[in-house]
């Protein structure tokens, strides 16, 4: 490896020494590397196989880190991170303590802008050449990176409408593979894939008619193309949209087949692509498919019932139901906003909509939930998926403020199950119809319980459970942390009692009333910001009935989360078993 | 008035009597109605008086409230309302216990959605015409109306770029005429700018290009040519968009030729069109122009300072720095979401962006100010204007969340001005760049100080001060609300003390532990949600340090505050002067 190109490369100072000719050497060195590294590292595959000219390219070519560069949703940016210093930690992608997944500015100087939800990298971009006009510095380049799933979301527009006007250097480059996660969708796809290589369409151009500058269609794997396109567009004044085609999993067969797998494929071979099957037999199932099968079973009994989803049929199970019930079924495209929205008016016309959201991404859609949704009492079923701490993928996905950004909204009713049967007898309950929108979340990954295809029952609005009487100190929990405060009770092997409300809100008052006579001191335990989540309304119930009794509120602190797996998370946050057990043995 | 036209029409059935002829004499009425009405009793005037021959039309044509129709912000919605049953009731607009500004859906049938914000509009519509569809209801007519500044913010794209792939019967009717409620902007507006009646845009018709029919652009104000053309559409399948031309404020001179002042006029003479001036000469400043000028006084003297609103220049009185600054002072159009991201980027150049979003309308970029912003600690101003209860615009305008929804949020510096001087003195303390984000929120309206320009004073981040020292009760109040508790302090005679916390977070930790020691009682007061507000954090942390002093929370409850003036909202919740009177009273 001493000899290769990519070993001599610590930044894109070094890059630029090379001769034209031997950048096509480089990229498969580049992507020997990223397959070599993800193989067995994992993280995510086919976006960085798919820019790994395009990479190359505008490292040689713009003067980075001076000219500004921003990855769009930045899954797409480990060569950017390899060629600019990061090489040698690489292997530390998405672990504690090492590199983020995501472009992310406190770790180059390089990662202009932090990156992770998608369609901000043309706001941010335009922000910074207004900065840079502003200052006069006015040969400054700036340049987006953009997906076609992702410039298809509103927020993306709303920056191309501004910059159509704005009259600033600014390059933005459309990534065109005609997928995100799963295929993209929508009018605009439609549109955009009627353009080939070499030829532009000329009627309707939609980006000329928002006043850019349009370049392209040009092949984005060919280097030479590229370097010549990226050339010119350096002295192209004004707003400009370079319309690149590239193949998501490029250079990796089974990735370039089978893209939505290879999106993030989990442990492979290197040599052959072949997937490193896991042993998933005797494990309990993941919260998403408990509900995408719930919800066909479901769906097939109730013609009412729709799904949908923003972008995500796979990460939400919503496939299945997809594919047996297309009309039913809806992936809208990374559009949170108008997906809250078109269940809301779908609900006004006695339709059931369930729309699947992860829960960061809810945060994409909160004045529909409020303005659309809760304002008009209309019984939307959100389900907030990946509520919680998510892991690898870090800061900028945990799904943490959900609950506190909901319960201060009037009209919600606001619940976490403890396992799969409760999520899917919460499922149920909503498919019954109710008279208020309902948000139901649940975390990442796999419960605790195989034989989850239990028969339906109907649940009870705002009632909490029992789950183990004991004395002197009560635990509250809400959602799937419930299995680590059982175990962290057997742990410390106290008598204390376990409470477990999948209502957040309305909570259960006839309990808290008990709750709060019994016991010298309530612990509650949530997988969320403390500040205005369940714990702290647990607290103002108490305090507004006059109870004295103690309240301890467990769950995530009031910073940023970065990466790491869940349980290290839930550690460094206090609310791993073995966090929990240490407050129980302090209170009791 | 009794021989009238419009003294016969109770609802649209009544309407479909007339014949075709009739229509314009009844749109003479109908515009003289809403004239008269609005002359006295105040409330939106423009753009209804641009809908009067469109809204005929609609409900002449189509079989209302079968057929589902929605009116895209809901300030043009006066005709509508007239015309389908609540003519009679139409002088209580916008009054406690009278009508809606905007359409409600449990005020009419005809109203099939609520509506208040901008551009939920063409997503609702389709969640309608995906239902009727599903339902086998294949000749139910589902028409979106929406603005030519609506249309144009990130939402509606989304909804338009489902629409057109979803083969759904909808029409969405494009009411183009250049203004929100200050002029649009944006490339978009520039392209349709450039469409005149009769002629059709051929190249680079972005409507088409979206899989969309497009009809136009017709005059919006030819009721004849309405009536054609609405017919031929009925029977289209398929989406598809009409555009009509049209004047905001036709058939008032004043309000054709000064429509911003004429969006909601306040009094003025229905005959002559003249506004009826109040006298402002002795009252304070609103806050708005506090903020406005101050602004401009920073941006004078530093460079760094930019100014962003999206699409309220007027509203939120950044056009005292639009007009000095073109360069520095931007109005981004309906895109809140885009208005945050662009300031995030101009702050990792060294800029130092005020961004002022209503409250009500942050909602819309809360996943920027997240992901953007906080998470990358960007030291990006917010300037939330018309915080908290905000009047006769009703429970879609309220801004009463954001305390809640914006306390969650790590590294967030969260403020709220006692009055103006407190104002001036933390945009001037924003001004010199903090290490953190900040939002400053203040209400719709006038404070209680006419010399209100001070020097400036720098304050110190996370300081409350002492407004008055008294015994055994304390208040502590956040934001203008300050005024009233002084007030009912004084009314009540009781010897009470009164802190003011300009930071609700950080919150001033010194002080807190002094006042949880001194008194057996705090009531806490804010103009926001009582859920995850203010009150509810100071509860937590004297929870979490171990105080038991009583803490009575003052606020707005747990559900939808509809309109009236805000002193009687206020009386509502309790945080009039004579609600806190009676709640000092009742804890001393």
């Amino acid at each position: 490896m001493s000899t290769s190109l990519l070993s001599q490369i610590q930044n894109p100072s070094d890059l630029r020494q090379l001769s034209a000719e031997q950048l096509p050497i480089l990229a498969q060195e580049l992507r020997d590397f990223v397959i070599n590294i993800v193989a067995t590292k994992e993280g995510h595959l086919g976006a960085s196989l798919g820019v790994i000219e395009l990479t190359i390219a505008l490292h040689y070519v713009f003067d980075t880190p001076n000219d500004l560069l921003i990855w769009d949703v930045g899954h797409q940016a480990y060569p950017h991170k390899i060629l600019t210093g990061r090489k040698d930690i690489f292997h530390t992608n998405r672990q504690l303590n090492g590199i983020s997944g995501f472009p992310k500015r406190s770790e180059s100087e390089y990662d202009t802008f932090g990156v992770g939800h998608s369609s901000t990298s043309i706001s941010a971009i335009l922000g910074m050449a207004i900065a840079s006009k502003l200052k006069g510095e006015l040969s400054k380049q700036h340049i987006a990176v953009i997906g076609d799933a992702s410039i298809a979301s509103g927020m993306a527009f709303e920056g191309l409408n501004h910059a159509g006007v704005a009259n600033t250097n600014m390059l933005v480059i459309l990534n065109d593979n005609a997928i995100g996660i799963d295929p993209s969708v929508g009018a605009l796809k439609e549109y955009l894939t009627k353009a080939k290589v070499g030829v532009k369409p000329r009627k309707n151009n939609i980006i000329e008619a928002l006043n850019f500058n349009y370049f392209g269609p040009i092949d984005g794997h060919d280097l030479s193309s590229l370097l010549r396109t990226l050339e010119q567009l350096k002295s192209t004044d004004g707003p400009k949209l370079l319309h690149i085609i590239t193949t998501k999993g490029k250079g990796l067969k089974q990735a370039e087949e089978n893209q939505v797998k290879y999106h993030a494929p989990g442990k492979f071979d290197a040599s052959t692509g072949d997937l490193i099957p896991k042993d998933s037999t005797n494990l309990p199932p993941k919260f998403q498919d408990v509900f995408g099968y719930t919800l066909l079973e479901l769906a097939r009994e109730n013609e009412k019932i729709i799904g949908i989803t923003p972008a995500m049929p796979t990460g939400s199970s919503l496939k299945y139901m997809m594919q047996e019930m297309p009309d039913r079924a809806l992936d809208v495209g990374i559009a949170e906003q108008h997906a809250v929205t078109l269940a809301a008016g779908m609900a006004t016309q006695g339709m059931i909509p369930f729309c699947t959201i992860y829960s960061t991404f809810l945060q994409r859609a909160y004045d529909q939930v409020i303005h659309d949704v809760a304002l008009q009492d209309l019984p939307v079923v959100l389900c907030v998926d990946r509520a919680g701490l998510v892991g690898a993928d870090g800061a900028t996905h945990h799904g943490v403020f959900d609950i506190a950004y909901l319960n201060c909204i009037p009209s919600m009713v606001v619940t976490a199950p403890a396992d799969e049967i409760e999520l899917r007898n919460l499922l149920y309950t909503a498919s019954l119809g109710l008279d208020h929108p309902i948000a139901i979340r649940y975390p990442r990954g796999r419960g605790h319980i195989s034989d989850w295809r239990q028969p339906f029952n109907k649940m009870t609005i705002g009632e909490g459970t029992t789950k183990r009487k004991g004395k002197e100190v009560a635990i509250i929990s809400t959602g799937a942390i419930a299995t680590a405060v059982s175990q962290a009770i057997n742990q410390s092997k106290q008598n204390v009692s376990h409470y477990h409300f999948p209502f957040i809100k309305p909570l259960d008052h006839k309990l808290l009333n008990i709750i709060f006579s019994e016991y010298h001191t309530i612990i509650t335990v949530e997988d969320g910001v403390v500040t205005g989540g369940f714990g702290n309304n647990i607290l103002s119930y108490g305090n507004e009935n006059n109870f004295k009794t103690r309240v301890i509120n467990l769950g995530v602190p009031d910073q940023f989360i970065h990466h790491g797996t869940i349980e290290e998370l839930h550690e460094i946050c206090g609310i791993s078993t073995a966090g929990i057990t240490s407050t129980i043995l302090k209170h009791v």
